[in-house]
C-alpha cells in the first residue's frame, strides 16, 4: 500500500512547534512580523496572499498588505520598498510577483534587504543556497519538500534524488538543497532524452516541472518516494499535480497528494522564516 | 583510440581570439587591465599569479599585483579594495585565497565590485551562475571545462552529465553551467552510494573530487568524454589529476590530461573575463 505524506499533518505539527515558540518570544514585548508587497491586483496573488495572511495570523505574527496601485513607478515602488527595509518593527517582507511591468524585478531583488527576504528574492539569499550557507532563507517551496521528507523521516543521505524541473523557484534550489543534505542529485528537464529511465532511478523523486500529471507509472521504481510540487488544472479544469497519482499509486512507496502535499506546507514555512528573521534582528 | 583534449590547444586558440579582438580594443586608446590582490606570501599563490601574469600580458591586459602585507587588518585590506573597485583603470580584480585569518571571506566577498569579479567570488555572480544570468562572472576552472567542450564541438545538450564533486569553486557551478547548457546533470560525492554506477551513465564525466587517480576504468561507459579537473601529487610527488589516465585511456573516448587540461586554460579563461569587464565598463 503506498502511503500518502500529508502536507496538512507536516503544516500542522510545524505550526504547533511554532505557536509556542512565538508565545514564548512574544514575551520580549515584541512580536514578529511580516510584509506582503503588492502592486496592482492579480486573483492568484490575492488568494495566496489570504492564505499567507490566515496561517501567519494564526501562529502569532502580524502581517500587513502593503497595496500599491498598478501604475506605480519604479522609483515609487523602490522608495516603499526602503521605508519597509528600515523599519525596525517589520522583519520579513514578501514581494508578490509578477510585477508590473513597469519595475523591473532585476533591479528590485538586489533591494530587498537579504535578512528579511523570508523567500529567496535576492541573490545574496539565491548564492546562500547555492553554497549552502545556513543563514540565509531558501525559497519556501523547495524547503516544504524538505519539511515533508524529514517531518516523516525519509532520510536524504546517500539517496538518488531526481529533481523534474529546473526553474529558480523549485528545481535548482532544491537541487542544491538536497545536495546539501548529501544526497546523489540528478536533474531532468524538458531537453532530457529518455527522462522515464532517469526518473526510474529515483528513491527519491521530486516533480516540479508544471506539467500536468506527466509523471506515469512507467516511470517510476517500486517502492520510491514522490514529492509533487506541481500544482496544475486539467482539462476539466480540476486542480492535479504534475505526478498522474491514481496511476501511481500502486507503485510509489510514499506520496504527496495534490492538493494536500506540498502545497499545504508552504506559507507555514513562511512563518518559520519570518519567526527565524525576527529572532535574528532581535538576538533572541 | 581515446582522443586528447589539449588543453593547450584550447588556450592557444582562446588566446589568438583574445589577443585580435584586445589589438581591436586598445584602438579605443583604453587597455583592459587586471589587478591581483594578495595578502601575505603563498608558494602556491605566487606561482598562481606568475601564469596568470604571464598569460594576461601576453594578450594585451596590463596587470598590477597589489601585495600586502600578511598582518593588514581587515579594515585596511577592505580600503585597498575599495580603492581599487573605484578605479577606472582597472577592469578586472581576483583576490587570492586563503587570506590570512584576520580577514573574514565572509566580509570580503560581498565587497568586491561584482562587474570587476572576475573570478566569481561575489555572491552576486555566484547567483548568477545558479540563475543562468550570462552578464556574470562564472569561476574560471569550470569555464575552462565548458570552453574545451566547446573547442572540440562535444556537444552538451541532452547528454548525461556527471560531475563528481560539490565544491563551490567547481562541481557546484560547473553542474548549474553544464544545466544551463542542457544536459542532464548528476552531481556525485563521497555520501554517493554507488558512485561507479552513477560514473558509468556518464556520457561526460568530470571529476572534480580532488583525489589522486580516483576515476578507473571500472567506473566508465566505452566511448565516455572525461574532463579531468583534478590536480593533486601523488604518493611519487608527481603532478596527477583525479582521473587514473594510463587505467581508463582505453576506454575513454576523449579525455583530458593532466598537465595540459584543464589548468592550462583557466588563466586564458581569466584573460577572456578581464576582456569582457572592460568592454562592459568602458561600453565597448
Amino acid at each position: 500500500m503506498t502511503k500518502i505524506l500529508s502536507g496538512k499533518e507536516v503544516a500542522a505539527s510545524l505550526k504547533e512547534k511554532l505557536v509556542a515558540e512565538v508565545e514564548k518570544l512574544k514575551e520580549s514585548g515584541k512580536a514578529p512580523s511580516l510584509c506582503i508587497v503588492m502592486a496592482g491586483d492579480r486573483p492568484d496573488s490575492a488568494s495566496y496572499i489570504k492564505g499567507a495572511v490566515k496561517r501567519c495570523t494564526d501562529i502569532g505574527i502580524d502581517c500587513h498588505v502593503e497595496k500599491l496601485p498598478e501604475e506605480i513607478s519604479q522609483d515609487e515602488f523602490l522608495e516603499v520598498l526602503d521605508r519597509l527595509n528600515n523599519d525596525s518593527k517589520i522583519h520579513g517582507i514578501i514581494i508578490m510577483r509578477p510585477l508590473p511591468e513597469q519595475i523591473s524585478e532585476d533591479v528590485v531583488k538586489y533591494k530587498i534587504a537579504p535578512e528579511k527576504d523570508v523567500d529567496c528574492f535576492n541573490p545574496i539569499n539565491v548564492s546562500k543556497v547555492m553554497s549552502g550557507d545556513s543563514d540565509g532563507f531558501p525559497p519556501c517551496t523547495p524547503q516544504a519538500v524538505i519539511e515533508i521528507l524529514d517531518h516523516y523521516g525519509i532520510e536524504i543521505k546517500g539517496k538518488r534524488a531526481v529533481v523534474i524541473g529546473r526553474s529558480m523557484v523549485v528545481g535548482r534550489p532544491l537541487a542544491m538543497m538536497l545536495l546539501k543534505r548529501h544526497a546523489t542529485v540528478t536533474v531532468c528537464h524538458t531537453r532530457t532524452k529518455d527522462l522515464a529511465g532517469e526518473a526510474k532511478r529515483a528513491e527519491i523523486l521530486i516533480a516540479a516541472a508544471g506539467k500536468a500529471r506527466m509523471v506515469t507509472r512507467d516511470m517510476l521504481s517500486e517502492g520510491a518516494v514522490v514529492i509533487d510540487v506541481g500544482i496544475n488544472f486539467d482539462e476539466n479544469g480540476k486542480l492535479c499535480g504534475d505526478v498522474d497519482f491514481d496511476d501511481v499509486s500502486e507503485i510509489a512507496g510514499q506520496i504527496t497528494p495534490v492538493p494536500g502535499g506540498v502545497g499545504s506546507v508552504t506559507s507555514t514555512v513562511l512563518a518559520k522564516h519570518v519567526v527565524e528573521a525576527f529572532k535574528q534582528q532581535e538576538g533572541l
